[in-house]
């Protein structure tokens, strides 16, 4: 297949295009055939460009003279699509100009806006938010919904669950995906009726492209032994988020004991080596990009405060699913789903 | 007032009645006026009180004939309360021979029991299970619910904050503690309509007696700046045990890495005192001791795996809430609120 090519939304993000730019350029290191299409202020982006002759060479600048904020609402921000950098970056997906686009701009405004212009794949009700999260075990975890959903139904939740697995399948090269819903207890009758009637619903099923295998407390979600973590949004967000807040405390609390003595000091200076890998294992930037899946296109959002190694990482991920064509390989498994789901056909009644 | 007195359920939890005894008898050391009703197997609990003169000599046993199991489900446990060291621990409760319970049997079990003993207080719909999370701040964090309610509306909500708040001035002295629902985002309109609901009801009320401060999201839990941190039962355990396994994730990563190179060994060695630091802020058995609020009653869960430093941290909760009157605090809290949600008496209309 062709090279992917990829919209980059100069725009969003804490950093802007400096960042955005430096991490194409970056991903370019790992992924050389990449092309890109790189929209927002001509100006700006010609300028960036300048100094990465590299990025230059395989990228074209698509002028966008507004930009989404992050105080912009999805209901204001849509209404701006046709002028703004993150807009016109979903517009190139959609026309395919690019296979899939990156954009580190406000969340709510970027789902929106794909989800208006993309719409979902055939068979999705409801896109979800899909990220991948470090583990103890021998592969990252796929964790979804992380935020697009407030609330959801049991086909919502089995179509996160096929999601989940077709994206596990294509990122992390998990043939069967281990795949559980997020719930308080291991046992069948926990959790919302949602909840239990998905577990049903996947546990009945005879040819799915996963393994079902119940329910996961938050605490296991990173211990190893679960490939996709499936929720709803809130939940999804709540854990997210709590994992995330507590690898920062307890790293700040690691640093504030190394600085309580001379002694601990010492050992710090000796144990740096030891932390940097803990560093490099905790830091967001190595599981930058989070995924809409579901989507008619690929898109990622990449954090608002990545530097320019985490906007390479989330360009990788677009790259990879935009060459292994994720969306192809999830409209097959839900059809799969849904023909195995149809009762079957009625028999003609022999006379008797 | 006078001393308080414990009911503890010698038979309940992984470690049985040598652990509990032993917390027992190290909370004595804290709390020395503390006096005992030890309920369970009376030939078991005798052969543990022998080694615990201190403790036998302000103990009373009270003999049940079974126990519940961790396997037992709360619709079987309930049959059992008139024989069951969990059951009769409530029981005494119930009938004055103790202040508060602890056990650290069966979860579902307990709090099923508890509540079909001692009732809910005046003006409370449905019990929460609470406890007191560490913090980057200045003291720690309130979080409830933690799993008794999976789904909630939002007087649930309203009256978690109140009892989350009474807990918060009684355990940790705050006097007005800010008090926040958590959520997915700190703006108004983010989440699902029992929090916007519950956020309204809390920001009109007049006379609140804590601060409220609107939404909290997972990852600022632990970083300061909230006291009290109110959710559903399903949310509040999803974000309470993402915590707790990130941060057996981060140390476990950390082991790791300090047992990558003889450098980080040595590293390791000279950190020592500075690690145990932090194992001692993020060690549970510092934290053990959830509480069931709302009900005729104090009861605490003492974590299933706690030692007997978690046991005896578990009984100085319990200790403590009786000694302050925890449930007058919240009973009186309830009916101000009530008082002052009342709409105004009607007016006369003057003649016109």
């Amino acid at each position: 297949m062709d090279a992917p090519r990829i919209a980059i939304d100069a725009m969003g993000g804490d950093a802007g295009a400096a960042t955005m730019l430096a991490g194409a350029a970056l991903a370019l290191t790992s992924f050389p055939d990449l092309t890109f299409l790189i929209v927002g202020d001509e100006a700006t982006i010609r300028a960036e460009l300048a100094r990465l002759p590299k990025l230059a060479a395989v990228s074209e600048i698509r002028h966008a003279p507004d930009r989404i904020t992050g105080d912009d609402k999805p209901s204001q921000a849509i209404r701006r699509a046709k002028t703004t950098s993150m807009g016109l970056a979903i517009a190139a997906v959609k026309d395919g100009a690019a296979g899939g686009a990156v954009s580190a701009g406000n969340t709510g405004a970027l789902m929106a806006m794909a989800k208006l212009s993309l719409r979902t794949l055939p068979g999705i009700d409801r896109p979800a938010l899909a990220a991948i999260m470090p583990s103890l075990g021998d592969n990252d975890v796929v964790m979804l919904d992380l935020g697009a959903n407030t609330e959801c139904d049991a086909d919502n939740l089995v179509q996160f669950a096929l999601m989940g697995a077709a994206y596990s399948r294509v990122a992390l090269d998990i043939e069967r995906p281990k795949t559980a819903l997020l719930n308080i207890g291991t046992e069948e009758m926990k959790g919302t009726d949602a909840l239990k009637e998905a577990a049903a619903k996947l546990r009945a099923h005879p040819t799915l492209p996963l393994d079902f295998i119940g329910n996961v407390e938050a605490d296991r979600i990173n211990r190893g032994g679960v490939d996709v973590v499936v929720s709803d949004g809130f939940s999804g967000n709540i854990a997210l988020k709590a994992i995330e807040g507590t690898a920062r405390f307890v790293t700040d609390l690691l640093r504030r004991s190394f600085l309580s003595s001379f002694r601990s000091k010492m050992g710090f200076l000796l144990s740096k080596p030891a932390l940097h890998l803990l560093r490099v294992h905790l830091d967001p930037n190595n599981h930058n990009g989070a995924v809409f899946l579901g989507l008619n296109g690929i898109v990622v959002k990449s954090h608002g405060s990545a530097d320019a190694k985490g906007v390479a990482n989330a360009i990788g991920v677009a790259a990879k699913l935009v060459r292994d064509d994720l969306n192809r390989l999830i409209a097959e498994d839900l059809a799969d789903y849904r023909a195995a789901s149809q009762p079957p056909a009625p028999q003609p009644i022999a006379a008797q």
